[in-house]
């Protein structure tokens, strides 16, 4: 019963991450009672980063300027180049407010089934990068699974004979979790990695 | 660390129900990486679908077109006029396929402490509708809440001394609903209201 125009809308909307097309109704619902307020704006909002959206073609990171503002922040450090897989796991990193280096974002993780090769991840840029004078360490923040692994130990094998220190994200018990809860690959983990008090 | 654009996006989508700041920036990383086939048409879908939304002079629903879809159905009886709270109910009701008759939105329930009062509401159009020779029955589906059922009694006043007849929806255990978790009233209302099998 609802417009095209409208229905339209709401398929699009239920494709973002955390709604479906249930919420993604209610929203719609909810812009075009705050058409004025919220709906225009948005859309303005919108349209305006879609246009300014660009990959940086230094360290892969997503921004509006060329080259990232991260890469172009001349209080970070040079020395630390922290890889990860995807512009999320930056973003997440960045959130964290733990580290002050540059960043590498391969764009996924290697994955022979799905024929991801190294050359179709960011990995020889980095490569290319990691082998500058300036960088000092190389921190691989990949995920915990099979391919993310399979990744790191991949780049670590590809930057064994450089100089450059080579490091990677500690596993264990994440802050907050109950032991209870945790699977046994984290608490093995967990447990072969304790520390002195 | 994100550019001004980006930010404001960020801020105007966490804005949207169901979406809070931190599910928001996913969402908006998600759109950048779907810049083509997503951002730029979900940016257009808004546009055109605020530029055409308009308020149903008759029943209050909100649609692309004048009247909406649902009073311009010839298909839909006119003799029963389900009078709902806001467009968010009227939809729900939509969704459920169980009512083929007109709608009247109030667009909102009366509440005395807010200063709404009839006048605020759609009554007035209410009234004068419900008074034409073709309506033979209004449905009150309002809140099963303070202010819906003052609302209700309200207009089963104003409207006491027409012809028409005057139902409310049924009140009682949700389906689905286990009774440990019902609260009194509803268990209440619902053994009060016991049907024969």
């Amino acid at each position: 019963m609802l417009g095209e125009d409208i229905e339209r809308l709401i398929g699009l909307l239920a494709k973002l991450p955390g709604l479906g097309p249930r919420s993604s109704r209610r929203a719609v619902l909810h812009l075009m009672q705050h058409r004025d307020d919220q709906m225009l704006p948005l859309a303005e909002a919108l349209s305006t980063a879609a246009n300014s959206v660009i990959e940086c073609a230094v360290c892969g990171n997503l921004d509006t300027v060329q080259p990232c503002r991260i890469c172009a922040d001349a209080g970070r450090s040079a020395a630390q180049l922290c890889v990860v897989e995807t512009v999320a796991d930056l973003w997440a990193l960045e959130r964290s407010g733990a580290y002050a280096g540059r960043y590498h974002v391969l764009g996924g993780s290697l994955n022979a089934l799905d024929g991801i090769g190294p050359d179709e991840l960011r990995i020889p840029a980095l490569i290319e990068r990691a082998a500058a004078p300036e960088v000092e360490e190389v921190i691989l923040a990949l995920g915990a699974t099979v391919d993310g692994q399979t990744t790191a130990h991949y780049i670590a094998e590809r930057l064994a004979h450089g100089t450059v220190s080579l490091t990677r994200l500690a596993h264990g018990v994440p802050l907050g979790g109950e032991l209870d809860y945790m699977d046994d690959g984290t608490l093995t983990t967990a447990l072969r990695g304790r520390r002195a008090l």
